[in-house]
């Protein structure tokens, strides 16, 4: 009574990406007393596209973007997160997340599960600047983390570099101005002993 | 070379509020397997405004109202979280926080800690539609997670449901369509046992 069908959508959305909190990363956070899970991951990047938004490419949306890292990853509530450097993992990871995002997106009232889920495929697509902006901060974010912490997942699995030049390229289309920071900040890492050569 | 000073600055305030994982709430997460931190709580009240904003007051602009709940409790790596309910810890919490504002926008450039810092002023003064918003938004979250907790701190520390009604108000005025839900569940929560009359 009083609720509209309307609210008690929006409520059972935002009551079960709580959930989101439970899914854990490979990453570590700063003080490397525990893993990240993906909802403060997803925090930390949606502020970083305020910090860092003169970088994107020209056409890029802040609203957008913001939005988009918001939501980019809640798939893996039903989907899990699968490591970057897991092959196995990621041959059937885009079919477990299209099942995912129907399902979550689809607790909302429809137009706004629509808008959401158009927002997620951008992201997935990586056809916008928008998009290519959102998923440059999504490399740079761990990036940061692992050398922090002093080689992270790099040491723990044996990652060499060029593996990670390679996982952050996305930042050459999404963040240009920032790639000679990513180089050098890759061949500051490697000279650390945090990350083989 | 090549990394400008403003760049450096930006990255280390990324860097800095990575901390803010760290800060744990009063408020557990809906599994009650752990308590929630304040980033992942930021997390989900920046992304309630996107789903909420309809019910906004006139005058509210999302971006800002976003981006004001990402950074409303950064300060809280320095000022540690407060208990809404602790009338001591909350005596000197304003100059506690101010202190923490003053340094964490400090690692910014100047335009952008003076934008943020900005923005935090505006959600601590709650003149705007947009902060009225967004303080409506942070109130309405924990309160769904007690109510998924069947009661959480509520029960914990014997909070009455006047108290609760009283910590609410913010949302008469910052989502006023949403009151009438929000009585409702009062009402529920009471009637189910998890808050006392």
């Amino acid at each position: 009574m009083g609720q509209t069908n309307r609210l008690t959508q929006q409520i059972a959305f935002i009551i079960e990406i709580d959930r989101l909190k439970q899914i854990l990363r490979q990453t570590y956070i700063s003080d490397q007393s525990r893993p990240e899970n993906t909802a403060e991951h997803s925090w930390h990047i949606a502020l970083m596209a305020t910090v860092l938004i003169e970088y994107a490419p020209p056409g890029t949306d802040l609203l957008h973007a913001t939005k988009m890292l918001l939501i980019h990853d809640i798939v893996e509530i039903d989907a899990g997160d699968t490591f970057a450097f897991d092959e196995l993992g990621n041959q059937n990871k885009a079919e477990r997340e299209e099942q995912a995002a129907e399902r979550l997106f689809g607790l909302l009232p429809p137009n706004q599960g629509r808008e959401l889920r158009s927002l997620w495929n951008e992201f997935e697509a990586q056809q916008t600047p928008t998009a290519q902006f959102a998923a440059a901060l999504d490399r740079i974010q761990p990036f940061f983390l692992n050398q922090q912490n002093q080689g992270g997942t790099w040491r723990k699995y044996g990652i060499t570099s060029d593996r990670v030049v390679e996982r952050m390229r996305p930042v050459k289309a999404g963040a240009p101005a920032l790639w000679s920071m990513v180089e050098e900040a890759i061949e500051d890492c490697v000279a650390a002993g945090y990350l083989e050569a």
